[in-house]
């Protein structure tokens, strides 16, 4: 039997929802801290184990988890890093923690989105700032502050090498907190960035009083065409039924929380996209992966029916009216081989 | 160019609330005649084009649509046969049906549910009463009432021969209503049966106050469970993430109206499964296919942890906190390849 090792250090960087609930599910199970911007935020955490700006005053973190705002101390001494940073700064911070990050430190990304002008997955960023550092992602149906109280929940860990996401795995693991594992990288990171597309055609539907026979279809659709595109990009179809595809949809499309199912229902009262943007004050990733699916359909010359009537909403002045008649008009066909809604 | 063609007489039988809202849809495409036993509900539908009995006042029927309480009418004049009667009684009606039904009339199941004691697909019991004639199903995320009242839903009609699936799809669809086509006969039949034990499920976990990232834990697991089963029967993997699978799914889940659902959240009162089924007066037909699940389960060697705590509730004396307990225990694997929970 081999002797006991040291526990890694385990390094979140950000201070989000979802970032801050990991960290905390981190801490839970050996050494975690937490890298965040504001001094507030830390000292929220150390001294109240709470995040009361983003998680409010419910959750109680892991006492054992410690934040700092210091940069240098948290790359330093990482053993693996967690990164829970939006898309628009993953590479940013990454470019940061190259000059102090020791060799060989993994590093699993939160980020269920794409890099914007380079269309890039988090883990190909990884690759391309950090080469020789093993790049994963952890996804699923995860309600940041749900988890936070409590209930249980689970996402899927997917690494390149299934022994080290089997031993990172446990690190993610509390009796509430199930993480799974898979070598489908590609899958789970095409999965978080589509299904927010999708969650906004759930959304524009709810404003048109769609029912739940209407819901259903869409999503059935949805994890069809997330399918089709996720397989031509090098992904597992069964990603795409799973966890961090059809799992995190249904909680995108029936949370009242889900921040691209709220555009979804804003579009369909009028409102331009840049209005909903500045009044949310927040990150909605879907907006932005509109435009790019419809790239990589045209680049794998698949058809996205649902895709492409989102992004003609968001991006081409179409309304929500016009989406759903749009779909409504096409001829169904063979449920599985079928190239149309 | 080929002459203009008799529309064939689509013949539904049973005056159940899909039955019903089946043949009002064929209804009007062209001719179609419904038989039912009661004296009253033909009454209600060709006088009223109303089913109020089983779909209240407000879904209007099609006022072409014609009811008669005679078999034989019904039967001799038959170019399609739509089965809308409930399992228990599909063999009975078959074996009435053989006298009187032209030859290679298909006949189109609407059944979600197997045999009691045979556990056969209803298509294998109309290949065993009728051979010769073409079997298939009808099925998805329906909601009789909401598809009565106008609402946008979609199902996969499953036939073996792709010709005749792509005619007969177009008997089954309206402007609202999408069919789409399939040659998984045995998926989507098996999709049917397997999901009403998942709804069992989580009607169990609303009964233990389960979260929404739960909720879509329990249904992202099933639809692996019922695929790697569905499979292993010969059906195809992408059906149960479709229409009759994770689409029906996702409405029998979080529609108040299901049966199965309601089953499951009793059983969390502690309340046994002779009661529940007493005070319901219809039939949920995942209770009897829990039992059966697990017959397959066992044929095939596979590991279906869901669907074993439900049986274990319903049919050994387990209570609802046993078996989430139960899944909670399972340490969870890799998530496509791993046969645990």
């Amino acid at each position: 039997m081999a002797p006991a090792q040291r526990q890694p250090n385990v390094v979140v960087l950000g201070g989000g929802s979802w970032g801050t609930t990991v960290a905390s599910i981190c801490a839970r199970r050996g050494p975690a801290l937490q890298w965040v911007r504001s001094a507030e935020t830390a000292a929220d955490i150390n001294e109240n184990h709470r995040n009361s700006r983003y998680l409010g005053d419910t959750a109680v973190l892991s006492d054992t988890l410690r934040a700092t705002t210091d940069f240098s101390e948290a790359a330093g001494c990482a053993d693996v890093i967690v990164m829970g940073v939006p898309s628009h700064g993953f590479r940013g911070v990454l470019t940061e923690l190259a000059a102090e990050l020791r060799p060989w430190v993994p590093v699993v990304s939160l980020v269920k989105g794409l890099e914007q002008g380079t269309n890039m997955r988090m883990s190909q960023i990884v690759e391309e700032v950090l080469p020789g550092h093993p790049a994963g992602i952890l996804a699923g149906p995860n309600i940041a502050r749900e988890v936070g109280e409590g209930y249980a929940a689970a996402a899927v860990l997917a690494m390149p090498d299934q022994h080290m996401a089997a031993n990172l795995a446990g690190l993610f693991r509390t009796k509430r907190f199930r993480t799974y594992t898979t070598d489908d990288v590609v899958g789970v990171e095409m999965a978080g960035a589509l299904k927010n597309v999708y969650a906004i055609a759930v959304g524009m539907g709810y404003s048109l009083g769609i029912g739940e026979n209407t819901r259903a279809l869409v999503m059935a659709r949805a994890v069809r065409e997330m399918s089709n595109l996720g397989e031509a990009m090098g992904g597992a179809r069964d990603t795409f039924s799973g966890l961090a595809g059809m799992g995190d949809l249904i909680v995108t499309c029936t949370s009242q929380r889900s921040r691209n199912r709220h555009v979804g229902e804003q579009l369909g009262t009028g409102k331009s996209i840049e209005e909903i943007i500045t009044a949310m004050n927040q990150v909605a990733e879907g907006v932005k992966a509109a435009g790019v699916v419809m790239e990589f359909a045209n680049k794998h010359g698949l058809n996205m029916p649902i895709a492409r009537q989102v992004n003609s909403v968001i991006n081409h002045g179409a309304t929500v009216e016009d989406a759903y008649r749009g779909l409504g008009t096409e001829q169904p066909g063979h449920e599985i081989h079928g190239v149309g809604f």
